[in-house]
């Protein structure tokens, strides 16, 4: 194959002046195979497909050798990867050219004699004389055999145990947090669902919808465009732009559609945008930066430094999106808005923050952890200047801690007007029905004007992590209202849910790779207002038990291997939560009192248990 | 400039073999100014930014040059076209590098000095000192103008007439098919909802919906994966299957979901996947297609020659997916589903196939047109080697006939559960409510069972049509439900739906571009059951009224003009409705009766007369 390669680098400059280094790196580096979509690829070949000459030579080559196989990683060395890239192995063509695909006419898989443009280069005549060699027996004659391909990506699931079986459940909005199974007469306890404040059975929530129902039907009946704009929809869309304090807000089918549409049309209209992403960010935005085609750019997980650097190393002039969350999901970290807002300002970057996770759940009107950051001024009904002015485009889900469905952006109305005049994933779809938003409604208005949900989830969410912490189960630390127990172990992870599920009749999912990194497996729990003591006391005892059962890692065993991931690590620094005592009204006094008893019980459950008390006091006292 | 095309065909083997005709078309084609995201860039820019050795010259030079405006579409000659792609002027980088965009860590903006791979050839320093002559006042040194930026796309969609102005439509559930405006005491008649069937008011469903809220709450609470897979979502699923007679079926939060995350999954999963696309495909299609990064080519509509000429032009083995619709919306046209299963067949194909305006609407249980195609088959229960069973997906929405929201796949299992498990649309997002699900299988159900509410909407489709026709009125001709009156101009589209909603109390909102192309702009009304003869009246006379005072073109007027997309048109076959009489259950001896008394009414007008007259004296007899 040598002479290809000379013939290669004769032909093309960018082969000529690469070392052999290089195209041993190129050939041997894959794309990231990722969760979603992808597979296995080599750059050398992905740089093939792109070349004018290259790519058409690839593609006609493919056509002819007709060979089903998935392209091997070619081997560590350069002529290989010329190998590669010359057509002796399949290569995987996504042409990646979104747009212009539209013009393509004619058929890229043409036979030789018609291919007029490019003339083909004479390396292409030998990469087909080199493949022809390699045909596989399946030949060009056989139709593609898709039930065989559905049925080899459900295996490749399977074996890597990515694949999902669904749970059914059914939570009851009258028996909250209780849910049934298949069978109606079934109980079972939810601990992962992320109705985290139980707004899906809020009787005003309630009410505004069947009222709606009744009035207005069961459907919008048309995009906003024709005949689905209603008073639901701009009541909603004033009360979430009142909400996080911006001029406007634009409603969405989710908030997976609203990252992917607001990311995908900023970063495809802006000139040269760049966008810099969290690793950790949601597939929602990871998506939305993908069909932007333009640049991404990762930096690390809440690492400043990382995207300082990689911010001071684009010209000020390009245009910039910072995507981040405030609450990472699966790991219940929160991101550094505050900094990151001081970062865009000082490059010139925009701020895209996707506050799923945190509305209804943070701030003294629920406006999300930005709206936290300045508990006191946004009590007092002063918005300006704080850091949730500062950030640009705000994100969140009506579906979450607001109990309904549907998603939203906040920001300028310059903004909310270009996203609503450009992106077909709002103005190509049905809008929301006009009881889900009404319910909304209702249910933000509820929360703007009420601590004591999330407060009540907050003091829950402690007295779990303490009653855990207790028994050595693994909590990953994290200042949020999120409890991820790491088990570090795909089949652990799932023998773990399906034990609480069968043996407990308590239902918290496994959280398995792709959602989160293999090694890194864990379960995902969210308490709410309705997870009183009895609920916790089971959880923690079901926990405790299963983990002996199944021999799995406590505490002390990650601490043993010098701790992993925040978990058993001595140098790790405390995790402070997002909710001081103070916010939370635990008074400075009684919380001594108690610390100082040393109660059996612990502190949370100790203080929740005297709160109780001293509510029925007075109620009874009021009657 | 002559010397940068000669330094740059010494150097690369595409410029040196494209004739000086070749690059000039690629230099003043631009790719397609697309509805949704875009933006003009030359298709020589294009090939440009994909080599690896021009790709890198020109971020360089971007980045230096700073330069603000966007890149001019570049002048009729080869010189031009190559001084675009020596980067004179400042190109729009769209690197459509969706997956490994993840891994690059090093900025793309370096300094000169820092780029080490691929080093900078010849050509690419002389190009910066062209370049560098041309930099603009704003410099490197200012931060991008966001605001201005979102200023001048909106600005864009004013000029082109393309911004979107809201109508403030509130349905009434008791009051259909009326609706109010902004204020709750006015009344509109609403001539333009996707509620085809009035099943938004329908009570079965209404009542469903009630209930569940009640015992299940507001939201769904999770993923489908966490805890938001339930009996509804279950049953839902059965009941699509069951109706469209597949293995097993697949909901989303909307159909343009279930389109985009269907065509993007598969079109990216199968190696060297072709997507053959109708040229009115929706949207939704558009950007699945366009997510996938795979190829596309277009067929003209409803062009079964184009189609296989495109098909056989493809080797066998590679697989193909042929993606188009049922009903087209905007002109009412049908695809020819038969013959297109027929070339799937032939030449390796599957087929995709969106019902999304049909269901609900066609066959013998509202299956869509392919249920209807064999319409003996199905109502007899043998739904096997119908169309329906060869078509391999079809998707629908729960959002326009069904009175819901939402969309979803029907086809094998291991297809639906290839998506289940792949689309991160699907996955990654928030189940619909069980009020939602539950409401739309009862409105899915209710249609299998009862065939008289499409059965009336189509005969005062009928009617309307016949009314329009008599006074001139320029109907595109088509077989369906949808009856779009030809206006052909932006304003006066607008104009006619403004007076009609504020003269005539008539909500019809007008399609302009992107919708439809220019020049084809129009009035898309879509009657009901609903719309009962004093409705069809007061439409028929506002649309006649409007016609003259405006001045608008009737059929007569652009017959004179030699016809236009079937309108006026001496030659064009009379369009067959899908729905024949028999269907209708019209009855042959009464048909030809009222044909026979040429009455003043309308053949259509009296039918219905007399159909009403007739139920009204069976229902006294009866009682």
């Amino acid at each position: 194959m040598d002479s290809v390669l000379r013939q290669s680098k004769a032909m093309c400059p960018f082969l000529k002046k690469a070392t052999p280094a290089t195209l041993r790196a190129l050939s041997t580096s894959t794309r990231p195979q990722a969760s979603q979509c992808g597979g296995t690829i080599s750059k050398l070949q992905l740089l093939g497909q792109r070349c004018p000459v290259m790519g058409k030579a690839l593609a006609i080559q493919s056509a002819r050798v007709g060979c089903k196989a998935p392209a091997p990683i070619v081997g560590a060395s350069a002529v290989s990867g010329v190998r590669a890239l010359s057509g002796h192995s399949k290569a995987k063509i996504h042409t990646s050219r979104p747009k212009e695909a539209r013009a393509v006419d004619t058929p890229m898989f043409a036979p030789r004699e018609s291919v007029k443009f490019p003339p083909a280069a004479p390396t292409n005549r030998k990469a087909n004389v080199a493949g022809a060699t390699t045909t596989t027996p399946s030949g060009p004659n056989a139709k593609f055999d898709y039930a065989g391909f559905y049925e080899a990506e459900l295996e490749k699931k399977h074996r890597d145990k990515s694949y999902r079986y669904f749970n059914n459940i059914n939570r009851l909005a009258r028996e909250f947090p209780q849910a049934h199974g298949a069978k109606k007469e079934e109980r079972v306890t939810v601990w992962c669902s992320n109705d985290y404040l139980g707004m899906g059975r809020n009787p005003q929530v309630l009410k505004q919808m069947h009222e709606t129902l009744d009035e207005y039907g069961s459907g919008a009946g048309g995009t906003r465009n024709i005949s689905g704009h209603n008073k639901h929809a701009i009541e909603l869309e004033e009360t979430i732009a009142k909400l996080h304090a911006k001029e406007a807000a634009l409603v969405f089918s989710s908030c997976y559609v609203a990252n992917d549409a607001t990311l995908a049309t900023l970063g495809s209209k802006m000139p040269d945008c760049v966008i810099l992403s969290d690793s950790l960010n949601h597939a929602s935005m990871i998506q939305g930066i993908r069909h932007s085609g333009t640049r991404k750019i990762v930096f690390k997980h809440n690492d400043l430094e990382d995207l300082e650097s990689k911010l001071a190393s684009l010209p000020l002039h390009v245009p910039k999106i910072i995507a981040f969350e405030s609450v990472y999901s699966m790991c219940g970290s929160i991101g550094p808005i505050e900094e990151i807002c001081d970062l865009a300002e000082k490059y010139g970057a925009i701020t895209f923050l996707d506050e799923v996770h945190a509305v209804g759940m943070y701030g003294p009107h629920g406006a999300g952890v930005a709206e936290h950051l300045d508990f006191e001024a946004h009590q007092q009904g002063r918005p300006n200047g704080t850091i949730m002015d500062r950030v640009d485009i705000i994100t969140g889900t009506l579906g979450k801690a607001y109990g309904c469905v549907g998603g939203y952006i906040a920001g300028s109305a310059k903004l909310v007007d270009t996203i609503r005049s450009l992106a077909p994933g709002f103005i190509f779809t049905t809008s929301l029905p006009p009881a889900t938003m009404s319910g909304a409604r209702a249910a933000i208005e509820y929360q703007m004007e009420y601590k004591g949900d999330r407060r009540l989830q907050q003091l829950h969410t402690r007295a779990v992590k303490e009653a855990l912490d207790a028994r050595g189960i693994p909590v990953i630390p994290n200042p949020s209202h999120i409890i991820p127990i790491l088990v570090g172990n795909a089949e652990l992870a799932k023998q773990a849910s399906d034990m609480l599920l069968n043996d407990y009749q308590i239902y918290v999912q496994s959280i398995n790779y792709p959602t989160v990194p293999v090694g890194q497996e864990r379960l995902r729990i969210t308490p709410t207002p309705g997870h009183t003591k009895e609920y916790r006391d089971q959880l923690v005892d079901a926990i405790d038990e299963i983990w002996s059962k199944l021999d799995i890692k406590r505490t002390s065993d990650w601490a043993a291997e010098g701790g992993f991931i925040g978990v058993g690590d001595a140098n790790a620094q405390p995790s402070q939560a997002l909710w001081t005592d103070e916010q939370l009204d635990i008074d400075h006094q009684i919380a001594k009192e108690i610390k100082d008893s040393k109660p059996i019980d612990g502190f949370m459950e100790t203080l929740l248990e005297r709160e109780t008390r001293d509510a029925a006091r007075s109620a009874s006292a009021t009657a």
